[in-house]
């Protein structure tokens, strides 16, 4: 008899996550804490985390609600053009990135950048260059809702171009379009999160409407989903693996005008797992997960070595009252054990 | 001071609507009578309404939910291939139209065509010609969410020129590519709701999820909303106003899994009188709300007359627990009276 397929990973990052803050921060840091070797955690709070003090605070709370678990939480600031050189430099130690967010374009985003003039953005882009502070952007217009990534690509471009030094990193892509800047610009890089490689439009809206399943930017037709794959199974050297889980409580998912965000982190693993096996594409998973992320954003995680075993796991119907992606349904892999250290 | 500006519409007709059955078909039948003059019933109920002394028992419940309402339930059946000649002639004078549904693509569907073979149809759809028998088609493929409507236009077109005696009517068009078909085939015509005429798929996913506006087909881009608004508001003469109110309980909706359709018809005369002026076109609106319809149909309604002012109307959190679109808001036209006779 044939033993089940172990499949070992070693630091598994997540380059783009929302742990939010308070009670919500309780409910779900298990789900990122328990598989992941460390996040970039999103700075979207209410108000948004845009100072050294909230930065450190923000780290405080988490590392709080982490209690003994091995993690590591890499902060991220939210873009201002204000930002100059002496301020970023006095916390430069404090954080990872920086994430801009367009004005109003998702959860917690109103403060964020109107217009995309360059020269209002050169002194805080110039200072991030020089201090070697890659930029994370969520890459939405605010157009209609199938076009707003692809229509925000000459902005990623525009970028790209303006600030040569710069690392740009495309947030949760979903397009073509997105993968196709990637070749174009050295220094444009992307986060792919889960449920992108795994649905499209017609899974969340295509029969009943899925609330569990919309996010922004929304997914996308299938020959996106098909473009993003290509890159992720072979694990291409500007592509990461960033589950963008963003946990709303389940009454704002399930209403009438339902929050946008899916839930993933605890389940990411397995599922990245099963569709690397299903592609054949396992001997890239190490990369997709870990080793991209600790090039491009030259970080050292902590040692953590998980392992999955090809065992059918039910997705519970909740974490703590929130809803994953998948809840009560059955997936392929399992994790079999972690190791820390 | 000027006086409020009244319209005035004759004997409007919903060339599409759904009463659904038993309480609901109770909770529902006041929307639909205090104001039309008569509608197409579409006979997707489960069991879907497939013979004679099925017609004429749910023609017999509509009646007895209307009570002493003026109002024409013009009833359909739901098509089966299998239909000929002798079935059809025996139970003419009970139906106005038959509807097609491809199997599964909306609610109660599950028992509709699988394929599109000419020749297989051809027993019923010519006997259908023959008898001057319109058919009604839901036309959307099982493709992607965005293209099923438009996958849908070459079997459409397939069946106009195979069946050219045959009336086609492509229910709730919401692409640019059905009206574009209008064009090409005499015996094709079309009805259009009025969601479709206000929103965009941005509308149901752009912001938060409205699943109160969800339904199929889905509504599509700008360009789509575009080419239906043009040919509603000059009332092309193959055009027809078909509201595809379709109300669900309130739990369907708000719901993990959000059942499709849009409640409408209390408030849709309210919403095409202002549309219509909006753009200048309230010449039109009587041919697109009654004129037309009785052309294609050869139909005569009962007498109605209803006025509408304009007037702010704040639309009902529901009616008899089914959510209207546009619950709670304000609209800009209220019905002032109704005269019967």
């Amino acid at each position: 008899m044939p033993s089940t397929p172990l499949v070992v990973l070693n630091a598994p990052l997540d380059m783009h996550l929302h742990l939010r803050d308070g009670e919500m921060l309780q409910n779900v840091i298990n789900g990122s804490t328990q598989t992941f070797s460390g996040a970039i955690i999103m700075p979207n709070l209410v108000p948004p985390v845009s100072s050294k003090e909230e930065v450190i605070a923000y780290k405080e709370r988490i590392s709080l609600a982490q209690g003994d678990k091995k993690f590591t939480s890499y902060m991220t600031l939210f873009f201002k053009p204000s930002y100059d050189k002496a301020f970023l430099s006095a916390l430069r130690d404090e954080i990872t990135a920086i994430k801009l967010y367009p004005a109003g374009i998702t959860t917690n985003s109103e403060g964020g950048v109107s217009g995309f003039d360059v020269e209002e953005l050169r002194p805080a882009l110039d200072a991030m260059s020089e201090l070697n502070i890659p930029l994370c952007v969520h890459g939405e217009t605010n157009g209609f809702v199938m076009d707003r990534e692809a229509e925000f690509v000459s902005i990623y471009e525009k970028l790209a171009t303006a600030f040569p030094k710069l690392k740009i990193i495309m947030e949760h892509i979903t397009t073509k379009e997105s993968v196709a800047a990637l070749e174009k610009h050295e220094n444009l890089y992307a986060t792919i999160t889960v449920h992108h490689l795994f649905i499209t439009l017609d899974d969340v809206a295509g029969g009943m409407l899925q609330p569990h399943l919309f996010c922004k930017p929304i997914a996308k037709r299938p020959e996106d989903r098909d473009a993003l794959l290509k890159v992720a199974l072979e694990a291409h050297s500007k592509v990461m693996f960033g589950s963008d889980s963003a946990p709303h409580p389940q009454h704002a998912k399930e209403n009438c005008g339902c929050a946008a965000g899916v839930f993933t982190s605890p389940i990411a693993l397995q599922l990245l797992t099963e569709l690397f096996e299903k592609h054949d594409a396992l001997e890239n998973l190490q990369a997709f997960v870990s080793g991209n992320a600790q090039n491009i954003y030259g970080v050292q995680p902590l040692a953590k070595t998980v392992t999955l075993e090809k065992k059918p796991f039910k997705v519970p119907a909740n974490y703590n009252g929130v809803v994953p992606m998948y809840a009560n349904e059955e997936i392929a892999y399992s994790i079999k054990e972690v190791k820390n250290g």
